[in-house]
């Protein structure tokens, strides 16, 4: 058993323990909180042992009746690995706290790529973290994009990447973001970060990409052009990204035309917190026309990393293959929509 | 004097009898309008002579108390040359009305490019419509990428264009449209009817285009790319766009993100309606490398294709060639936000 540690307890924190606890070979050592709030309260009522993030704040948690396991850096001391979901930039503040416990730890891709010594995606450079202790899931965007390059610079080859990256202003919790009725260019400057991230896992890959900040909360939308080297139809691009258990299809019966359906089909397949752990493609968006690929895919920004880190823990922590890896995440957590067609 | 009448009078038609009652060499006949809406009341109050566009409701007009000229026919045996704003569809059916009374006719985006014998933008293709008498001005976003195409391919040569074209969801006054908290791929197929649209102006040109909607009113927001056939900088790209009269370079300093600001600019400024006329193109955004130029640029809907009607008024009614048909659109509505900074 992995005895697993998770330091954050938001948006990505309280998924990823939920995840761990689904793994028949992995222990949630216990959750490190920083406030007393209502996702304190729910790992408490879930009966996730809790720990002080921050060490003052204990008494903050006994007056909101919450109890308290200890301080962060027992949780640190117990775990064989950490999961630290913090804010971005508190990840880099936390790693001389994991060195000192020498507790290896996975960061998110809030934190620059230097917080780590290497970036992951499962699906595309699993093997290349395994020697390491330190590693970055890459941010919602690059881990949408890579898992979809990934087979294509595999099946194709891939001469050109470009993405436009129509971003929710913010997530359904954060009712102090924006933009309201407005479609912002964000960043300005062109080729933003996100190509430059996407080169953390293929460092060879030629990929610029823009971005923009919409009025929607609920998923980001990518508008995919990919240059490939050879020309498949189609069909067989199509053949191929469906063959992915991480990247959902979604065919034209389902009558899906944007993210509220989409989250209202997860939610009605009972899937917790309606998450959509896959890239969610439009099947009938694919077009190919002399090797230029052309598409659009849905990516939940609040979930597609959770799949992403449970692989990660493996890939730190066991001997554990790629394929087995991503089989065993995947069914433990329900990903993959296609057997519900 | 050309004697210019309008057909339609909603969010195209009032800008365009306000634009063409500024022009020396223009008289407005007078506008047709199907109901005694806010918008009737005000061409009422503006003294434009109003015609019932619908025979049969002339009662409602007289019932809301604003007097009517006469029926859309006598409108369209007065005039030179008629302006068909009606809604997209209906300027097809009126086709025939024009040709009976042998009144040429500029039709809208809206139509099928097949509503008339040639598609406009001042810019681009001015000589080619001379000699049609039915024409039509292209929609907005059609109009926005081939003002910026223009001067890139005479001063570059274009390779490939690429456009994701990010749409407001309907204008302010359409209350009844979507989506709210939504990014539509719309249309789903990939490329979308934008790129076939951009080549009735240049039909040689290769270009793919996918569409968006979002819960935006304001304008539209193209992340554009474009492969030159040579190499300029972006300082040189940045020159060649800010020389022309319709694009608008927003400078760093104006700290301009996005359309609440740039219509925030326009209203102070005290343009009718806080109209922009002109593509705004951030100028920061610019960015070439190895011939691969990237930009963002906002288009509003409702007012670029303006002083395109004015100019096809005069490609198909003057001997006025094209800079000076420009020139004195440009000067005449104040298009041309340059000599304020």
């Amino acid at each position: 058993m992995i005895r697993v540690g998770i330091n954050g307890y938001g948006t990505i924190g309280k998924r990823v323990a939920d995840a761990v606890t689904a793994q028949p070979d992995m222990e949630l050592v216990g959750v490190a909180k920083t406030r007393p709030n209502f996702e304190a309260d729910t790992a408490a009522r879930k009966g996730y042992p809790l720990y002080a993030a921050i060490p003052d704040r204990a008494g903050a948690f006994d007056a909101a009746g919450i109890r308290i396991a200890g301080e962060v850096t027992e949780l640190v001391g117990a775990s064989d690995v950490i999961v630290d979901t913090c804010p971005s930039g508190i990840g880099a503040q936390n790693r001389a706290m994991y060195e000192a416990y020498q507790t290896p730890a996975i960061f998110q891709g809030g934190e620059d790529a230097d917080v780590a010594d290497g970036s992951f995606v499962a699906r595309a450079n699993y093997d290349s973290v395994r020697d390491l202790e330190y590693v970055r899931v890459v941010s919602c965007n690059t881990t949408g994009l890579s898992r979809l390059l990934a087979p294509l610079r595999e099946e194709y080859g891939v001469r050109k990447a470009r993405a436009t990256l129509v971003r929710r202003g913010g997530d359904p919790g954060q009712s102090d973001r924006g933009p309201i009725n407005d479609i912002l260019p964000d960043p300005v400057e062109i080729p933003s970060h996100h190509g430059p991230d996407v080169k953390t896992i293929f460092p060879e890959l030629d990929i610029d990409t823009m971005g923009m900040k919409v009025p929607a909360t609920m998923m980001h939308m990518h508008g995919v052009n990919v240059t490939l080297e050879s020309e498949p139809t189609a069909e067989e691009v199509r053949e191929l990204l469906e063959a992915e258990s991480r990247l959902f299809l979604i065919p034209e019966e389902a009558d899906i035309d944007g993210a509220g359906k989409l989250k209202e089909y997860a939610l009605d397949a009972g899937r917790p917190r309606g998450d959509l752990w896959e890239n969610c493609i439009w099947g009938r968006s694919i077009s190919v026309e002399r090797g230029d690929l052309y598409l659009f895919q849905a990516i939940h920004q609040e979930s597609d990393v959770v799949p992403e880190n449970v692989d990660a823990i493996r890939a730190l922590c066991s001997d554990v293959d790629a394929d087995e890896s991503i089989a065993r995440t995947d069914e433990s957590m329900g990903v993959g929509f296609e057997s519900r067609f």
